[in-house]
């Protein structure tokens, strides 16, 4: 007979690993290095907005960190995913192939260009898409075709792959990309969660062709609100930098503008801010690491529970720490986040999946059993930089 | 017989109003008010982003200063008309009626809807959109039909008027409001150059259903990147706090969201910039009138070009100064921008006219031989506040 959930000590053994003060927030950034430095010095300059050296710098920067040949900083993650997808072909009527198990700006980056998620499942080991239900689904519904794959249920192309890495941990990446070379589809990376993530000792988001990162509040650094578009080909990222600042060309005054482009540009003020924070990134990485190694540890003999780990041949940033409830406890999975949140220790599920969401039902999708089981048993327990404190 | 336009003349009266230092900028923002204070209490705070009081605060100052019931702070003055016009009822192959003589971005939140702008002629008087076009054009092609307004040579619905107050002088809003009334086409303002202008003792962006300011870097104020969305009515503005940040149910923990909504909110450091730049408002208005007036007297005697003047009923921020060249000199536009920038004066002309532009080259119009004409005409020249000093 398995030990049951006792919520109780679920609730105590998290205040043990992130200490006893009052309120815990699920995360938080932190701002001890030349964050007020360079936005004063941003302010002085008087470029705070389009133009100014912190953009140029916070992209090199990003390159340095991810090897990326090429970083376009843009306004948040969601605007660079859907200028990521837009260079990689998608358009009006396509289909993008999205996990159901992810923040509802990956399938929202998809239907701002028109185009129609297509969600297919989830694997427990990685939290991200599962190259074999991949496979099998692209095998029940594609064909090739003169303009790419075609969904034979809908007739409509599919575009793109978008793998997610969850949390900060990276999908199966070789198995991703083998299933997209097979079938030449184009994989752009939502790696939003995954700065500072390895994957085969190689940085999540210079996989595919392209990628989006993401800098909001929440992340493992901010810049207030902001993303960056990652891709090694330079046309791309030309294509990129000039869609996201109106598609204007060059000239000592003419505004001529050759393409419907977009206001996407990160201000440099939002730039100061991120190459503060940069710079502290691998400090950050370090400390998130070391604080879920505690969780990892303090819950190795709670039973009805455990702490999701990086699957092998990862390095993950841990951005959001995970309990996983036992299938056996996962409709408990609310009583323990009203006890969590109740005790002050900011807690959350899963999003809620994709194809659940009024807006995304009527979406084409494969089998989706064990995203809806992971969504059922996740709890999301605090995880800034600081708890992993030394 | 007229006298000649000189252009070494205009580069000097230009010099003279400025002041002679090395290199003017054509506007420059100015921080010596409160920004790196509340910049600094923004970073002590650790709320960066989405969450913040600064977002509150300046919300609370747009509608004080403007008198609009409410205000939604955007990421910037793009996202904020893409999401007014949504709000007022635009949707994809619809029409929505735009001046040819405005910044790109009036036409790109039109198509990021799926919409087509359709172009209606600027009058001399105002720069923006001429109402006695506007009520010529609609019963050349206007249908009225139980789905609203039908342009019976495209078949599509025109769906909105959009008055742009170029260079921060009003459109005529009496004229427009009285034509948009009579067809019942909702009007959505784009004020994004009009900040602290007033038509009628009222502020511009307070006369249509909804309207849009921007704080980029070039405007009057600046958050780095900025925008809002102004509007009197409160569901609307309910709705366009739910539509620019994700749709997001408020919930103690889920994250579930109601229909595709935008990463559009401004972040809480820019925010925080622009409760610093509002606190200023009145005084840059002072000084960009006083400047206004500079250039006014300096031109009254140089021949072959003047400087445009506020509309009767109008108090303009006077956001760019605008020079017009004579009719009869319009061909020598390109040679003064040559020699003032060559003077390090930067100066530059009015936007390509946007139907002139490769995307939009199709669309649907009506004459636009005034527009054709101002655009060949005007030179905008340095703005500052600063240079308004007294």
């Amino acid at each position: 007979m398995t030990a049951q959930l006792n919520i109780g000590e679920v609730v105590e053994t998290v205040r043990g690993v992130v200490g006893v003060a009052d309120s815990v927030a699920l995360h938080e950034p932190e701002f001890t290095g030349n964050e007020k430095k360079y936005l004063n010095d941003c302010i002085d300059s008087t470029f705070v907005s389009s133009v100014g050296g912190f953009v140029d710098r916070f992209e090199a920067m990003l390159c340095k960190h991810t090897g990326s040949g090429h970083a376009v900083a843009c306004v948040n993650g969601t605007a660079a995913l859907q200028i990521a997808l837009q260079l990689a072909g998608v358009g009006a009527n396509d289909e993008v192939i999205v996990p159901a198990l992810t923040f509802v700006a990956t399938a929202n980056s998809v239907s701002f260009l028109g185009a129609v998620p297509h969600f297919v499942d989830s694997e427990s080991r990685t939290l991200g898409l599962d190259a074999k239900a991949l496979a099998e689904r692209l095998d029940a519904v594609g064909e090739q075709g003169s303009n790419g794959v075609r969904n034979v249920q809908t007739g409509r192309r599919i575009a793109a792959i978008v793998p997610v890495h969850a949390f900060g941990h990276p999908a199966d990446l070789a198995g991703l990309m083998e299933v997209a070379e097979a079938w030449n589809i184009p994989v752009v990376e939502d790696a939003t969660e995954s700065l500072g993530t390895l994957y085969r000792n190689r940085h999540t988001g210079t996989f595919g062709l392209l990628s989006a990162l993401s800098f909001n509040g929440n992340k493992i650094i901010t810049t207030g609100g902001g993303g960056a578009i990652l891709t090694s080909d330079h046309e791309l990222a030309r294509r990129a930098k000039h869609i996201t600042t109106t598609a204007k060309l060059p000239h000592r005054w003419a505004f001529d503008h050759d393409e419907i482009g977009y206001n996407f540009r990160l201000p440099n003020l939002n730039a100061a801010l991120g190459c503060a924070q940069l710079e502290q990134l691998d400090d950050f990485v370090k400390r998130k690491r070391r604080l879920a190694g505690r969780y990892r540890a303090a819950f190795s003999h709670v039973p009805g529970i455990k702490v999701f780990a990086e699957p092998e041949g990862a390095r993950s940033n841990y951005w959001l720490n995970a309990l996983l409830l036992d299938e056996s406890e996962a409709d408990r999975r609310d009583e323990l986040l009203g006890a969590l949140n109740d005790a002050g220790v900011m807690s959350r599920p899963a999003w809620t999946l994709l194809h659940e969401l009024s807006m995304y039902r009527e979406c084409p999708r494969g089998f989706l059993g064990v995203a809806e089981g992971l969504a059922r048993r996740i709890v999301n327990v605090p995880s800034s930089a600081r708890l992993g404190h030394a």
